[in-house]
């Protein structure tokens, strides 16, 4: 037996990983090794896997450093001897960081501690070694500070106070009455080392640990400790990844940009991440440690020429006050500018995707400490796909993959009308770090905008800068506003991720916390207040601002063709109004899989005869009220089907409980009754009679058609009538008539019944036929059980996987607000089913229905409708058990179609591989 | 290609049929023909199939007619030709009877036409050659007064209406002062038949037929036509009869029991079909035709000389009137009796069970024209079985497979309490046509009694006689008791069957229908007063007498315990008392399968703190109110595991919505917030956000465990707790846990966590160690579809196939009432699923279920919970599926034990027949 190895080394342009292996190593591990190997500098470091990321959470602290002890010592030693000095040694100091890796970056979202290592001894070796007094105690106190944060718990006692450290901070600096922090002293920064250490042993009654190597333990353990805290189990269930893939640790030399002015550190990207566009970008920070520039405080500057020119401008600064305050890297340090961009080049070249790097200068030399395929807006997401494609970077097959189908929900947000933006008023501007069209209510605390989204209110978060903890507040916002910060600053990177528009650095914007009030050269707003966001363009503007609906063009047209290419599954759209259906044609819909005619019925005039129909106790009484509705109706489905000439229309007859439809108050009972010519009372003893206790399993569904049948004649008549009326106008309307809640084949033959001798009569007496379909909604676990006795009758299958769900897990949609949080808090269940369809179980049964169906009618059309129909996983789902179509909402009609190319090219990538394995081993016998 | 053979003849001991078939001739048809094949004397006749009721319905009457046509007229000619005589020919007629014959019994359902060929022509011949005028024109009325009511609908207009003929009659005997239809002369006949035919034309229309052909064509019509009547589809709804199987019609020569004093008719069984004794008996008129015994308007003598003294005494008539006026067939017929008497043993002994029988004497020869296995009480059931298998007729498998399961709930009735018996007043006697105990509200009229049941009331049936009509009223009420009929009347036949007691022939009573009171000896009841009857003894008792419940004992319990001999599948209860759980051990039940702990929580002080466990909404306060319920749950539990020492008891975790313990009224509320300390807003407040659109999809079952993981722990802490106490005191209690609802196996883990930590617990704490199981409830379908997963941690399932039911179809138990009526009107469904089974949609989850769990969990036990576990056909298909129990009410265990016995015994009988089938081709192989 091979021990488990737990610890990869890397370093000198070797490693033990590569960039396969990051779900064993974490995105940062892998790519630091991978970078090794095609001879980028890193700085020498080792990674702890992600699999003892789960020893740590079910064996315990204790047990895991036992477990790695004689690892990780082993690889202190390969740093030690690559970095020729030694872990605590004050003569010759190695210091090292600590970081966090997953397999799917998760920016922000778990901790780091930087320069460990140090204690009072050390220091003062850093410092006689470097020879630069200031860096060592900066460097000691920056330590203190981040590992009194992360590894023993110093925070805010509550939202409204400081940082416990930027306190005492605050406090030294007031003495001299300094600025800034770089302004202070060798002696302020030893005394803050001290009143740091004092208030670490105040709040938590034990001393900082001086011993370098229980530092690094403390460290580790800390990065663990923080894949379970609470901002990274929401980024994980927001972004659906599973807790079992636990983060890696990485363990690296530390090299620093803070060795004075030779030194820098920043971020950079090879393409733009939120407009996608081929520019090489990013932002740097001289004389600082690479937190400077992620968390906001100090305002970066720009790595390119052109992109400080044009940073200057949004930000209003002089050309004359940029070169001399905000110099590009491109101006101040031409030569590790060169080398930045040579090796950005090879790293975009070798991984194929736009990069995301992290590097570090010190004195004059250039090291990359992690790169990683760059997260990027929808908008960019679909530019850069086809841009690569174009470029032959990558095949057709790729650049469909390289697209999350979600993400393209941003690319079908509603943008702001034109002359609705002309006519506003620009507040300010920031820089477009996310862009898209956001209006809402201004909030300044994320648990704000969670209350204000909560009553249904759109929000606009505005927010000095934002820190890991607004995470959920962000989620919930429209769109998101900082008065700090750059292009790469959390907030930008978070909004991207999540798609949100986003406006970073809005300078001229004064913030007040305790006031809730935001101010802009003199204005002052409100919590509550309106307020829009341009991400495209950075302007900040007063009020509401009108949008309109997004269209389908350029790279985003390009793909959704390329994507027709390989799929195999139709996209169908839910639409119950021309409207509707007239946008999901628009955005690519095949047809209608999920008309619904119950909604049809809720306008003034329709509605009183509804009401009539249900209140009527005798045949001939619902007859009369249904033949004032059938005109109606007739209407209804003579626009929709015109809309959608030639594409098929699924019809679905009357299905929600009548309770639904009748008056409940007595202003609308008395009308009634008046209506009706009889009494309030018998008025209100009709409407009590259709209480019932579950409506959900009640009187609906083709329930109602087979105890009324009058209902679904009525309804076959507009839906007929309306078809013929086309035919004769020379349309080429083609109806599916589909009956609901089946669970008995009986149901649908007597449903079938009613229809086919209605449909019949009418032919004859218009002396026409048009051809229709009827089929069934598969909602019922007992019509999956006993599809092959239905699919003998129903020419179709539509699977109602919202109902499907209800009753297969015996949830009531309206009532799973009282257990689903505690399910998910709890892990009981991963998501919510009624978003995700539940292939387990649900799927279960619904490949039991096709299967079973198809072996008495082979050719029998399967679809689905319902939620999960342009949920991406789902329609992948539906591609594997060999659905026809899949059916959903006009607005997510092109996330299905890429979800369901995807599907197919996936099978594709697999019938590649298992070729090249035959031919492989075919090749093997041969020799 | 053979032609279908739609007739089969009969006659002069030969017969085409035999009693094999009686699938395709039913039970009359067969039996014609197996009684001829044996010697015993049946009119020569013929049978038109089943099969050709089946075509009637779907070809219609003139097809049908041209099918038959030349198969019945050379049928005709058989009979002509073994009866010497034709049809239609005045000098020498041939009269026949027309009989309906199902392939079940179905007594009195459908219509039977007796004399069939007479017209003013043939009727003169007839009287020529019998020389008995008044006997042809007595026949002749008849004939036209049953085609009339039978095949040209002349029925009374309304129930309080006396029937059109009888009016007549009634008026004819007015003008000559005469009381008796036997004391009318000829003249008076012919008059009778001349009134009769223009009441026909006045009401129809048209000439009444003078063809026998034309007479024989409409009386076989109007028999398949009486399948389809109102009664006999209801008969068939209450019996599970499919209306496919269809109805033959037997056509069969006329003999006469009314030509004179020497011709006789009777009815007559091999053993009582009341009580089970092996007594010849039966019952017989004078000069009479067959309709007069069964239908009640004549007081029919007894057979036997020990029946005829019985039947005076309880008559109160003395020996002397009783031989004079009502003398038995073995005094006033000795020869003809000695006959009966041996062919009835000759009929039993080949049929091997107790034999029901019609005869006819014409001029002292003995004709028998029908026998078939004899309807009878639960009681006889038991009894005749037993008997028959201690005399060697039938074996063990035979005589549990003679028992219907259903049926042994009679012997479960309670019976009259002998106290309260001794103290009650007997109003009168009458027959103790069908035995036990009823007792309810007086009504009259049937539609009166479905009224009455519906409002939830008992009722007692008093009727002059009873007439198929009346059928849905006697299948309602308690008990039925008539004025009129003898032991084989319509009432007595059919009480028989439903197992309700019923007394006939109480000649005291007087009835007035308009005024609606019943006189006896002068004392008046009223519509609505109680009254008792005693249908084992035929005493009618004054108001409302008490009952106990029923023991089993003797050869109740002797077919119990060779049930057990058989039987694979062990039977359980549902009980949440002690005193059910005695009860139901004393029946039989093997443990409990299933003890609902929510029944536990109503009384007085434990739904207050449990008020206050739902009310409070921190984890505290509902834990404060947890501890104040633990000590009741724990007696609870106590006396529960007492009772069912050595036996598992299987103990599901509070399952409902929470909101069906909280007050809903003001009242409640205030007591609550006193209790509490809150305000009644507050709690009205905290009542309505409980409120749930679906609860039976909502939050319940393992959701509230698993949202508050206290209240597990405290039910699990009672459970323990009173199974460490009774452990202690030298019990053996064998508690099993079950967690309700469980959808997601993650469910059943965590609640499986919460219940073993807190047993561990305790047992350390105790020093002593309890054996328990953890098992689940499968009734969600997910829950089937992922039984392999769930197995993997729960050691038993138990099927709740209630909630498995409603999901499975989407029907709520409480709503089905809007739409089930339809539905099994239309045959959407065949039967309730809620009371049978589903084995095609619930029970292929179930299957799946058991499937996938023995898969991973080869020794996991199966049960089944429900109202379902003492439903017969349910439990077979249990018994098949391979449950290891079922649980039923404890009223119905004894039910279940049968039906489990039966299950057992027909597999081993398809093994003798596979065997002999084996051995059988092994032989041929041979040779």
């Amino acid at each position: 037996m091979t021990a488990k190895k737990r610890v990869y080394t890397f370093g000198n342009g070797k490693a033990e990983g590569n960039a396969d292996m990051r779900n064993l190593l974490g995105g940062k591990g892998a790519n630091c090794a991978e970078m090794n190997l095609i001879g980028v500098p890193v700085p020498p470091g080792f990674t702890i896997t992600t699999e003892v990321c789960n020893e740590y959470f079910q064996k315990g602290k204790e047990a895991v450093v036992a477990l790695l002890k004689d690892d990780v010592e082993k690889s202190v030693k390969h740093i030690e001897k690559l970095m020729n000095n030694n872990f605590g040694d004050p003569k010759n100091p190695l210091l090292v960081s600590v970081r966090s890796g997953a397999r799917a970056s998760m920016p922000g979202m778990m901790d780091t501690i930087l320069n460990l290592g140090l204690n009072d001894e050390v220091v003062k070796g850093l410092a006689k070694k470097t020879g630069n007094e200031r860096f060592a105690y900066d460097s000691y106190r920056r330590f203190v500070q981040m590992y009194g944060d992360v590894v023993l718990g110093m925070k805010p006692a509550d939202k409204t106070e400081i940082d416990p450290f930027e306190a005492i901070i605050e406090e030294v600096k007031k003495e001299r009455d300094i600025k800034l922090d770089n302004e202070m002293n060798v002696d302020e920064l030893m005394k803050l080392v001290k009143l740091f250490k004092q208030a670490i042993k105040k709040r938590t009654g034990k001393e900082f640990p001086s011993d370098p190597i229980e530092q690094l333990w403390g460290a580790i353990c800390a990065v663990f400790d923080s894949w379970m805290n609470e901002r990274a189990i929401l980024y994980r269930k927001m972004e659906g990844i599973p807790s079992e893939w636990g983060t890696a640790v990485s363990v690296m030399a530390m090299v620093f940009g803070n060795m004075g002015n030779t030194s820098a550190t920043g971020v950079c990207f090879s393409r733009d991440a939120a407009t996608g566009e081929n520019i090489f970008n990013g932002e740097y920070l001289v004389n600082a440690q690479g937190e400077d520039v992620v968390a906001g405080i100090r305002t970066p500057q720009q790595i390119t020429l052109e992109g400080s020119r044009r940073w200057a401008k949004l930000q209003g600064i002089s050309e004359e006050i940029r070169k001399t305050k905000y110099p590009s890297m491109e101006e101040s340090m031409p030569e590790i500018f060169k080398q930045l961009y040579d090796i950005q080049g090879k790293l975009e070249d070798h991984y194929k995707d736009m990069q995301d790097m992290e590097f570090t200068v010190q004195e004059g030399k250039l090291w990359f400490l992690q790169t990683r395929n760059g997260k990027r807006t929808g908008f960019a997401m679909v530019k850069i796909a086809m841009d690569l494609l174009r470029e032959d970077m990558i095949d057709e097959k790729t650049a469909i993959m390289r697209c999350e189908p979600n993400k393209l929900d941003e690319l079908l947000h509603p943008v702001f009308d034109k002359i609705a933006l002309r006519r506003a008023k620009v507040l300010t501007h920031g820089l477009p770090a996310s862009p898209g069209a956001g209006c809402g209510h201004i909030v300044f605390f994320a648990d704000d905008a969670a209350k204000v989204h909560a009553m249904g209110k759109r929000v606009i978060l505005v927010r000095i800068e934002t820190s890991p903890e607004d995470l959920a507040g962000m989620a919930v916002a429209e769109g998101i506003v900082t008065c700090r910060g750059g292009m790469t600053s959390h907030a930008a990177v978070v909004a991207r991720g999540m798609g949100k528009c986003c406006i970073t650095g809005a300078g001229e914007m004064q913030v007040d916390y305790k006031k809730k009030t935001l101010t802009i050269n003199g204005e002052v707003l409100n919590e509550g207040d309106y307020l829009s966001l341009n991400g495209s363009t950075g302007e900040v503007l007063k009020g509401r601002v009108d949008t309109k609906a997004a269209e389908v063009t350029g790279d985003f047209a390009e793909l959704m063709y390329l994507c027709d290419k390989y799929t195999k599954l139709h996209v169908r759209t839910n639409a119950d109004t021309p409207r509707d259906a007239a946008v999901a044609r628009s955005f690519g819909a095949e047809g209608i899989g999920l008309c619904r005619t119950e909604h049809m019925f809720f306008e003034e005039k329709k509605i009183r005869a509804m009401r009539e129909m249900i209140l009527s106790e005798t045949k001939e009484g619902r007859e009369a009220a249904l033949n004032k509705i059938l005109p109606y109706q007739m209407i209804d489905f003579y626009e929709i089907l015109k809309t959608m000439d030639n594409c098929p229309v699924n019809i679905r007859l009357l299905d929600p409980p009548l309770h639904e439809f009748v008056p409940h108050d007595l202003e609308g009972q008395e009308a009634m009754a008046k209506e009706m010519g009889i009494t309030v009372q018998e008025i209100q003893r009709r409407v009590a009679a259709l209480n019932e206790a579950n409506p959900m399993l009640g009187h609906r569904g083709c329930r109602l058609g087979n105890t009324y049948p009058e209902i679904t004649a009525m309804q076959t008549k507009a839906i007929i009538g309306a078809a013929i009326k086309l035919r004769k106008e020379g349309y080429d309307p083609r109806p599916e008539i589909m009956v609901p809640l089946i669970g008995i084949v009986n149901e649908f033959d007597a449903q079938e019944k009613v229809i086919r001798e209605t449909a019949s009569q009418m032919f004859k007496e218009e002396g026409i036929v048009v051809r229709f379909k009827i089929g069934t909604m598969i909602e019922i676990p007992r019509a999956a059980l006993t599809a092959d006795k239905i699919a003998k009758h129903a020419e179709y299958f539509s699977f109602g996987t919202n109902d499907l769900t209800q009753m297969t897990f015996g949830y009531s949609r309206d009532d799973i607000a009282s257990f689903l949080p505690t399910y998910l808090e709890k892990k009981i269940l991963n998501v919510d089913p009624f978003q995700v369809l539940d292939q387990e179980g649900v799927g279960q049964l619904i490949q039991m229905a096709v299967n079973k169906g198809r072996a008495v009618r082979p050719e029998l059309i399967c679809g689905i409708c319902g939620e999960h129909g342009g949920e991406p996983t789902s329609v992948m789902f539906c591609h594997r058990v060999g659905l026809n179509y899949v059916s959903c909402s006009p607005f997510r009609v092109p996330i299905a179609r890429l979800a369901a190319a995807q599907a197919a090219v996936e099978d594709l990538i697999k019938e590649d591989e298992e070729k090249k394995k035959r031919k492989a081993e075919h090749e093997a016998a041969k020799k």
